[in-house]
């Protein structure tokens, strides 16, 4: 029998601490990656303008990382607020998944300096696909175990396990496009926000009472 | 309906301790920005001087953005205090907010570098003044989805509104003024203070009771 | 006689609050140490392949690095979960503990850049062991000073002393073994897995109930 | 009249997960300042010793930098344990004391540069002796606003003081040393451990019932 914390316990509560503050950490870090351009004439408008302008890839790639993480975090957040307990598993599992979230600083950088290179696409790609799939993982582990505050039908848990798989199969799936259009490619990732609201609409029933609790 | 956090739940406390890690972390990072001089002779006290004057902007700009973000944070904290819940909206306009938050350090260590160009100061109070909008934005919804924990009077509402847009005001307005000069356009921003604690002084009849809750 | 503060202070918690924080940076800032590479022709695809192959050491380094720190936090963790209150001689010694975590981020770039120097392997084992050994010291303070939930049995107490040393030894083992081959010293550095799981089986009897609490 | 937070509310928490995560994230910062060395050949163990020795200074202000902060954070610790509720300018306080918190990176990096430069001792001493000197601040704000849990007599409110501006004067006493010799000055700066442990046992009587409250 594995070791569980319940939910209002010390050490639940220092899992999501921890987990909050890795999320902070890589989303601020992001912005270190945009490093301050440097000109000839510092006083000439123009000049900064056009080195800004050169920057336009860094920026671009903090917003979609930022948002990126931040998608993330809500999950984690969403996820956790579901929980009864968790166990040395679940623990375990948790930071294999945000060892990958505090990787994604790196593809990040990358794509902002070789945005047209189908190279740092499915690099990053690859990263925020493996980062969905774990955390599937984590999903099912709980199922498993029975963390759950409530019961889910295997409805629901079907359900609640596509949801993360389809940003899995969206960034696999811009990885060969990328070798045809990176801005393709990165396009693509967009889909993943009307999917991810038509996904909310189309619950099985009785979803939301079990993930989240009619009148929690 | 959106599902809601109270204020006694674990997750209306995740979305505060994550909020508060990011602007701990942005506002360390800024110190990252100023770079030690390199210097040729290292034991040479005059050298060492020159070199440290030559970095005042960035140490300037430092304690500005320390300033700024800090007060950012405390109008988050007072804020937050006066929810009675969170909802799924607040939250995900709480990360975008957040984003601007996390971006300030670069606009930072522009204006460290190139504090005479107008084009720093530009994307410096852009940057400013997003935030305030956004605090507005936020403040908006909370009121519309009746979030505070006593109901405010449309007077003390504009009032909010009012006191977080006198920031985007400032702000944008500094932008004209830099391309005349940069240090004016940076003392504008001081104006904010004395404008803040008027603004203190004007409340409405009952802000004081609606806002803080008065013996509470 | 020391001030305690039991587990259910302020005190405490902000005791692990800032643990956990430190946990989480220490662990982020890791990547930063992978600096993106700088080629040529950015759009090439083979020249970033080439280029990312020669940073495979830093990546290497980075899931180490951050899977060894992740597992001193779970230990931490659970020593945490044992005691029933901190005094001021712990929450002391856990600073210096963290000193030691807060600097694994620079034998780890070192272990990055000069995987094959023997150098860089014994100045990243002994980091290592030395946390290893001030966990030890934690250990054995909150067992002297009474810390502990539940009294524990000398049997289940040189127990737990072993689990922390067990990494001394092996890290301290891996330093000559490194002046022969850097990889065969890291691959030493995996026998703590198995080891680890091993030491988990030959646990003296009572050491489930006495350090955790069954039912607990 | 100032609003007031007291210390079970998620207000009063706030404003230490802050504090902890701004100390938490300068403390590990430190070590981004020690970059590591650029040698020819990466595998010769000599060549890499040789630089390893250069970066001797960096360390040595690595360690003493986490030390200091970790003092601060020791005596943000025990003070906000000894109050019963925080105002509005305490918290405004607060975040004036952790900006030359968050600063001391920037000196601590000059000192591990320049070492021998008594200009650099200067700027450490002064950053210091400020952020004590702000202790002092905090102290007298609360003595002032009521806000401690127990009254304090006289004598404990000037023992109190005393003790944080001791640190004041041996830092400000280091900077015209430092021009005779840079290493004398820093070995005064470890003059403030055995006075810290003396302080402690010079306390006025009822110190502990007041300060900490015995059977707390």
């Amino acid at each position: 029998m594995q070791r569980t914390y319940g939910r209002d316990r010390v050490e639940f509560g220092r899992v999501l601490a921890f987990s909050d503050g890795l999320f902070a950490i890589a989303m601020t870090l992001l912005i270190v990656a945009v490093g301050v351009p440097d000109i000839a004439d510092g006083d000439d408008i123009s000049d900064l303008a056009d080195a800004l302008n050169d920057l336009k890839p860094e920026l671009i790639s903090f917003f979609i990382s930022f948002a990126v993480i931040g998608r993330y975090w809500l999950a984690h957040h969403q996820f956790f607020s579901l929980l009864e307990k968790a166990d040395q598993g679940l623990i375990g599992l948790n930071l294999v998944y945000l060892a990958f979230v505090a990787f994604l600083p790196f593809p990040t950088a990358l794509l902002g300096d070789y945005f047209e290179n189908p190279l740092s696409i499915t690099i990053y790609a690859t990263n925020v696909a493996t980062v969905s799939g774990l955390e599937v993982v984590l999903f099912r582990h709980a199922y498993r175990r029975g963390l759950f505050r409530r019961p889910l039908t295997p409805d629901v848990y079907r359900y609640g396990t596509l949801m993360s798989l389809s940003p899995v199969l969206i960034f696999l799936s811009s990885i060969p496009v990328a070798f045809a259009s990176t801005t393709a490619a990165a396009l693509m990732w967009l889909l993943g926000i009307p999917l991810g609201i038509l996904g909310q609409r189309w619950k099985p029933g009785g979803a939301d009472g079990q993930l989240y609790g009619v009148g929690d």
